[in-house]
């Protein structure tokens, strides 16, 4: 308890003071405001923009606010773990898409699509961050984030750039990349530890924090088509935006079915997040002119396929290989995210080929590769920054014991005179 | 209460997966994107489409969420019955609006006016929703809803296409609709049992219950602004918003000077729902240009009506005829609708003709006819829909017993490892 | 307690009532909406508004929601008091800037960036407010807060017009004037009670209310850049925005790493409130072209400066001064404020003079004026108005004992059953 105050006070801190030097000097020598952003910019990209931000910064936070003794730290650690990713990844996703590939430019013009840039690549680390969430110490969040941010950076370039896979709304480089990252770290930060999973009694909700994580849900699911639609293009956006409320509207309601038919009661953790499958799945494909009905009916399958990954795969999982998947991001995100980029292929058979960068068919072995590589570079260097942060003593505070898991009285004081935490509910 | 689950694990998921199929076979075959959606369009359309449905998807659920054991289940059933009833309302308001009066069409076009459209069809769902959460079981709020889309078309029609009334906000055709639906088919669902109302333990609040609803009071008076104007035309919607506010000003500060001089403290349910009388008010004549100080007035006087009635005519309602009016929409949504038809009316005789599409004194008949034929079919359409979701088996799970009511642990397991929802207050 | 049933019965509801007729007669009288508004205005203005609205009409009250026992009147009473200084404020504002000085105009023209001031003007009485939550009677706020709006509109056109000073955000006219104007009207609110501060034992928070409170402070955060380019011209509105994310990244990485190295812990005081230092110290300069590295910097530093002074100088000052600074606004309005219009005078020496108004050393020495007549302005009105409040028996209901303070359960009455409100967690 001791020991993790001090590492606290000074792992954490030097931390993220050595990171906010470095990135500020980087930011002084490298980057400047773009000249040409007159109102049509700020028309055409801020309420996308402050959508997305309201998704990252509060949604996916809230979302794990269902942990009842750790609810406050979830909120917390997701606000500040997103501010740490965002000013990072202006850096790394500006160095890798305006100057890596294009050496005209001297310095990283820092724009509102830069901006929504930099917010995609922290929802991607949140995401990872819900695998991990309650039992990785505050330091070993910064790291193990720390080191996703350029890899991120160098995969999106890959998918979008290279590929030219179809995935305006970062089903593939989103939520693919950060579910396997995450799951790769949580594997190599257990250390085969018991009660890292499902077996832990303080993995569990209080009625209160149901609700708080029931309000991100509905929060995530209006923002959501804003997040596929934020860099479309003028000609794609309105098909985004539909595409993605009727993928939401299917996934809600087979949630809600299936869950109900599968317990003969409705699942909290159903409804809070397999309902958002369709948001996941459609990302890939949003784009793409379809009957409305197909694109319920993507989400309708992927709510359907997530509930049921949430109630059969994801305990076997957690038993079985102990994954410790605090959220259950391999339901929500994994599966739909493979699926939504497979998806993306077959419907690409039915567009007009002018409207693609590849041929139908090519285009399909490139949302495989996309998928493929996305998913073994993201889980190769989520196990190394897990066993990093685990293991090297200079990036970690001491690993968590079982019973200082998914507790908020170790990181937080609360307001006013009461000297810890006191959750209401005693385990 | 294994007669309940029998009923959610069939009943209710049957009754969904049917209404999808329908739905998915429906819009596959009768509708298609607008193919002239440019970044105008967009621009127009979106951020009150976001706003709109952040009233109607989590807004309204959140304010019912007062129920101190059902808090849960209100933004859950909310949630599911707002996505379920927006794809029905895509098909069903889209078919009145673009096939029956306008054979020229053979398939319905999807654009964002007409998903503006269908949010405000499950916005007057929802409010009818309000009448009756807490005693209809999840079964029954599916066909109960189901069956009132294809009515709000037809009526909608009816008042703004035949009457030509005015009602830009919804007044009309969203709140009185929504209200005497709900309220009729609460009569019907009712039976006669006893504490089927207030006199129920469990219809009530707990501390931080009537602090997620009062923060719901506030998201929705920020956005009704976009709900009044959503569909305004260019010119009508700077109008329109402004009136909004300015009406939601004053039934804020009427509602709290009443509430504190009838009680001698300010009572939460006054402050939770008659603050926002004045946005339910002012929609019908929200595009009208008028003083500023006649908005703030309307609102004032839709406050002051509200607060009073919530006070005196919801409890002996409840006593006298046993309506059961669980949120009291009737002194939220019912007559401040009313008043507000009407006054539209009188405020149309200080326009200027050119500017209604009917003389002013033909206006005021028409506002008259619009609210009273509007009252009646949703009246007449509610009780049909009650009785019948409480006595056709088809359609019914068992209906609740007085001690099932308001009780989330029927419906629900949280999440992690607590078997049942066990909520902090007892009764 | 009776006494104060009968002054909230009375005098509070008397004193909004004249507030409202009054404001009645003005509004028909002196009001006119805008002839000019076509949809360029509201897409140009309308975001930024609703996102100021939710601000100051829900976020600073629900971040003043820390209270354990006092949450619900905090949101309520924030939620009315800003709608009674927005109504106002319409006149003062619209008064100032129309009339006083343009005497060509007859009426006030009401449009958006009226209602945008309005509101900037709600902001800082709500800042002024969360210097006094919980000890102020109701109508001790109503009043308190009817004395501060002229003279906000007179600081205002001293700061912009008169001295024409950098201050796009309002770090000057909002931050620092509702700032000193609380504190001054809290320290004469006092009369040298016991525990009108940190000693008293329900000045404290519980669980739950720092989660509300800690959400306010995300959703403040996320909505901030629309504050401080809401007004800002076409050309400046990307900067303001892009400044204010960066400094506001800024605030959040060192709140978190000097609070964690200060204390060994997180405090949640620090996370909720030194965070957002970097909007309110950016908010001068926003408008000015710099290095992202110097936004950022600027935030650092807000940040850094902010969480000491929570952790020193606030409880410094309650127990030295008796300042009773509910929500310590001293070291998260104040103190940036002052430091903010400082650096905006520092950084205009970097600009091309074309730009400014004044010349680089007349701009800073303009700066040192603004911020110095808007501290004693407002340091002397809020005395003034706190002495007003507590002597005056007109205006006054009994000031509060100190047991009555923080205390909901003197002026609600929960919904439901439950006679009075109970607050979950015992003295």
């Amino acid at each position: 308890h001791h020991q993790q105050e001090f590492s606290l006070k000074y792992s954490f801190s030097g931390s993220v003071l050595a990171a906010c030097g470095l990135c500020t000097v980087l930011l002084m020598v490298f980057t400047e405001y773009t000249d040409h952003v007159g109102p049509d910019e700020v028309n055409r990209y801020y309420l996308f923009f402050i959508q997305v931000m309201a998704m990252v910064f509060l949604g996916i936070g809230l979302l794990m606010s269902f942990l009842r003794r750790y609810s406050f730290s979830a909120i917390c650690l997701n606000f500040f773990a997103s501010s740490m990713v965002f000013i990072q990844a202006v850096l790394c996703v500006g160095t890798v898409q305006q100057v890596l590939w294009n050496q005209t430019l001297s310095k990283i013009v820092l724009d509102l699509p830069l901006m929504i840039d930099a917010s995609f690549c922290a929802a991607a680390a949140m995401i990872s961050f819900a695998a991990v969430v309650g039992k990785a110490t505050p330091t070993q969040i910064v790291w193990m984030l720390f080191l996703q941010t350029p890899v991120y950076a160098l995969n999106q370039h890959l998918v979008v750039h290279t590929f030219e896979a179809l995935d305006m709304g970062g089903t593939i480089v989103v939520h693919a990349f950060g579910c396997y990252y995450g799951l790769a770290a949580s594997v190599a930060l257990s250390r085969h530890q018991r009660d890292y999973g499902e077996s832990n009694p303080k993995l569990s909700s209080s009625y209160i924090s149901d609700i708080t994580s029931m309000v991100a849900t509905v929060l995530l699911w209006i923002n959501w088509p804003s997040f596929n639609a934020a860099l479309a293009s003028a000609a794609a956006q309105f098909l985004s935006i539909a595409n993605t409320v009727l993928a939401l509207l299917g996934s809600t309601l087979s949630a809600f079915a299936v869950s109900s038919y599968l317990d003969g009661k409705l699942s909290a953790i159903a409804v809070q997040n397999a309902t958002l499958a369709g948001g996941v799945c459609i990302g890939a494909a949003c784009t793409l002119k379809m009957a409305p009905g197909v694109a319920f009916m993507v989400g309708l399958s992927a709510g359907a396929i997530s509930t049921a990954c949430f109630k059969y795969l994801t305990p076997y999982l957690d038993l079985r290989f102990g994954l410790g998947d605090t959220c259950g991001i391999h339901s929500l995100h994994g599966l739909p995210a493979i699926l939504g980029a497979l998806l993306a292929g077959l419907i690409a058979f039915t567009q007009d080929e002018s409207f693609l960068l590849h041929s139908s068919s090519t285009q399909m072995a490139y949302q495989i590769a996309a998928i493929t590589c996305t998913v073994f570079i993201s889980a190769g260097a989520g196990y190394m920054a897990g066993w990093l942060v685990s293991t090297v003593n200079l990036f970690a505070s001491p690993t968590l014991e079982p019973d200082q898991m998914f507790e908020d009285g170790l990181w937080f004081t609360a307001a006013g005179r009461e000297k810890d935490f006191v959750a209401p509910v005693e385990v």
